[in-house]
């Protein structure tokens, strides 16, 4: 197989989803109420979420049917090609055979998508009329209104107001898909104006953002709550992508020795290699790489044990690495990563040294994304720029040990929407940052004490 | 076949293209010297374009061989989708089959890339080590960028001084490739000083661009200019599209009735249609349908007439329809389609009655734009939009005539760096304007009295 790129017909759009959750060597540990620290139930969470959701969510099941509906929206752009990176090898001179799989083709750019279609499909079925949902830069917010166009259903974002104002392009690209934005914090909820009427200029935060969604769903009998990561069935739905690749990587007679993602709240890391875990637990020798900025060093730095998904403390209580919810890192430009915990079951599988961690800083990250662009076209988004610069790593280690193996890594998004930060990259405006020690500490000293519930 | 999308393997990207004045009834008028007005040969060209760009130029070989060189670069994006839009259809409660093919998916985003990337391998295997050209709104720029950056050479794009200061987002693309960006008029050329003397804030434009580009390119020994459209080579290159969606049609066991593509200089709309052109020749009922912008009506109300191709007289006499060369059309978004002429090929098989043309207003091609983003997921640029349109236009009357036609239409290029202008669609801000008569006619008098030399 000599080709670039391996394109799969439609026929092989995945059928079903694959649940890692059915091959865990242990139970994931339950998730907490944040009243009773007992573990939470369905009817918990069905004020919030389409029932489907939630039954995804706690299954054990390891293949899910794919809705026919889901994979006819799903082949506006899947499946996506397999692509092998000739022209980054020859630049970094290494015997490593280098491959990505590239998300980058949906419509709003990344990979997000691969979740919005089944979950605005699994509300629209349930007679849901409107979703809402929160977004940073915009990316799980475009995501979120395709998607909900695609089932004639509403979507309601609220959108960090400092990236409103910032990041007009993808606000119109909401817009074009028929969602409608609001600037967060508003006037619209409770917790809005209890924000504004403390700070009335408030550039509005991602933890603001959560709260304004979550109470304008459980309002409305129509209306639920939508989560573009950490969840479970967020991982599950992105089990696109590795499916895939795998069919992929067998028509190039190829199998991986390394896998990459970026990590943020882990989904498009685990949508890639959770398939390919399997294989590892049976004892194949391949290594998952999930790669963190160095300034939101979550699973390099921090600890194991249980958090609140959000900063003021809403949400359930969930074990997963965390530096803390207080824990707020530096406005680096691969806004998708700075989220201070990372999805339980991405957590769950770092603590059993089923994948590793490695962190990198920004301006390392932006000078892999240049030489892919150069070499390989596309320009990819800030957040991606970590899995390549941990792919180039690998390639380069193998070179120095003279090793010909095959790493294969996620091109979890493209940076058409980015360029003001590829911008401030070539006039040297960037600075690398290194979070103090002593600043990760206090934020995970000041999470309540919890007792581990399962040994407790 | 019941698919969305069909994809050919890399195997098929063509390995010739296609070159319609092998089919011409008749050839092609001669371009003739600014001085003399009699027809030019190639040395007149040399010092301009590369040598076997200027041969491809006048060749009446109907098959040229497409370089292995270029077919692997060309793999990074091609064969591109051809696009059922089912969407679209079940929208337009239309019997029609409408069909797209899939441009935007190239590193710069649209069909450009398909003639950059073999004017840089041509300029590159004669030696010359430096490219000038000219960009707008940067469409061309950054694939012109990309494409010298796959051969190795450096790229010096003159960008128009209000696009470089308004549109930061392709400035930065044309960076990343490692272009070198110059606001036109600059202080590097005879010409741009000549204008900045007369007005230091001049905002530029496009034949203030391409005056600067030239005088660059001539300059020096080992520097070559590239034009992205209206020559007859880029015509040429553009013949991918249209080959591969022979092929592709097949597939679905089609064949078109009607096609359409938007036009400004003319490459994209001849890239689909040209390669069909024959089957036109030998009897079949197909119309090929050129949209146009009401404001800018070179085919629908210009004449076929010799003209110079940029506004400073600088550029040969090339038979083409015009509005004439002083014409400046108001700033609508689908700065692509302000030109004031059209490819002496287009112009020609419109003239013989081979293509038809049709022309639509900014807004209702907005309209289009949006229900295509919202029933087929990609953004199309303002530019495609018109495209877009024409084709709703066919499906509509497809729908009262009670016919079941194949309408397939070019989707361009994508317009992700563009959704500034549909933020001015979605506030109401735009207007439509209609080009009084009295203000063209008086435009195409002031051209000079250039009897058609063929006849003379």
């Amino acid at each position: 197989m000599t080709s670039r790129r391996v394109v799969l017909p439609e026929s092989e759009i995945p059928s079903q989803w694959y649940n890692l959750q059915a091959d865990l060597p242990a139970p994931l540990p339950p998730v907490l109420h944040p009243g009773t620290r007992q573990p939470i139930g369905p009817s918990d969470l069905e004020p919030l979420f389409a029932n489907e959701l939630i039954k995804q969510e706690v299954s054990t099941e390891r293949w899910i049917e794919i809705p026919q509906e889901v994979r006819d929206v799903l082949s506006i752009w899947r499946p996506t090609p397999l692509v092998r990176a000739r022209g980054l090898e020859k630049a970094l001179k290494t015997p490593a055979r280098i491959y990505f799989k590239d998300e980058s083709h949906s419509p709003p750019g990344s990979h997000k998508t691969n979740t919005a279609v089944p979950q605005a499909f699994y509300n629209a079925t349930q007679g849901i009329r409107r979703l809402t949902t929160e977004t940073g830069a915009g990316q799980w917010g475009s995501a979120m209104s395709f998607a909900a166009k695609q089932f004639d259903i509403e979507c309601k974002v609220y959108m960090v107001k400092v990236s409103y104002q910032q990041k007009p392009y993808r606000r119109s690209m909401m817009h074009m898909w028929g969602g409608t934005v609001t600037p967060s914090p508003s006037n619209e909820t409770e917790s809005g104006r209890k924000i504004l009427a403390a700070e009335p200029d408030s550039p509005g935060s991602l933890g603001i953002a959560i709260s304004e969604a979550v109470e304008a769903a459980v309002q409305r009998e129509d209306t639920r709550y939508t989560l573009g990561s950490v969840l479970n069935h967020v991982m599950l739905h992105q089990s696109v992508i590795g499916l895939e690749a795998q069919r992929q990587l067998k028509l190039y007679d190829d199998s991986p020795d390394v896998m990459v993602g970026c990590c943020g709240g882990g989904s498009n890391f685990a949508g890639l290699t959770f398939p390919f875990v399997p294989e590892k637990l049976k004892g194949k020798d391949i290594r998952f790489v999930a790669v963190e900025p160095c300034c939101c060093p979550t699973m390099s730095r921090g600890q194991f044990r249980y958090d609140f998904g959000d900063t003021t403390q809403l949400t359930p209580l969930i074990k997963m690495f965390t530096l803390g919810h207080s824990f707020i890192p530096p406005g680096i430009h691969a806004g998708g990563l700075r989220y201070h915990g990372m999805a339980p079951m991405v957590s769950f599988a770092l603590e059993l040294g089923l994948i590793e961690a490695a962190a990198y800083h920004q301006i390392e990250c932006f000078e892999a994304a240049r030489l892919f662009a150069e070499t390989e076209g596309t320009i990819p988004a800030p957040e991606t720029s970590h899995a390549i610069r941990g792919a180039i790593v690998e390639a380069l280690r193998c070179k120095e040990e003279g090793k010909e193996e095959c790493i294969v890594f996620n091109l979890s998004g493209h940076g058409l929407c980015d360029l003001g930060a590829y911008d401030r990259y070539f006039s040297g405006e960037l600075e690398d940052y290194q979070y103090p020690q002593e600043k990760i500490e206090s934020a995970i000293g000041a999470l309540p004490e919890i007792s581990d519930w399962q040994e407790s």
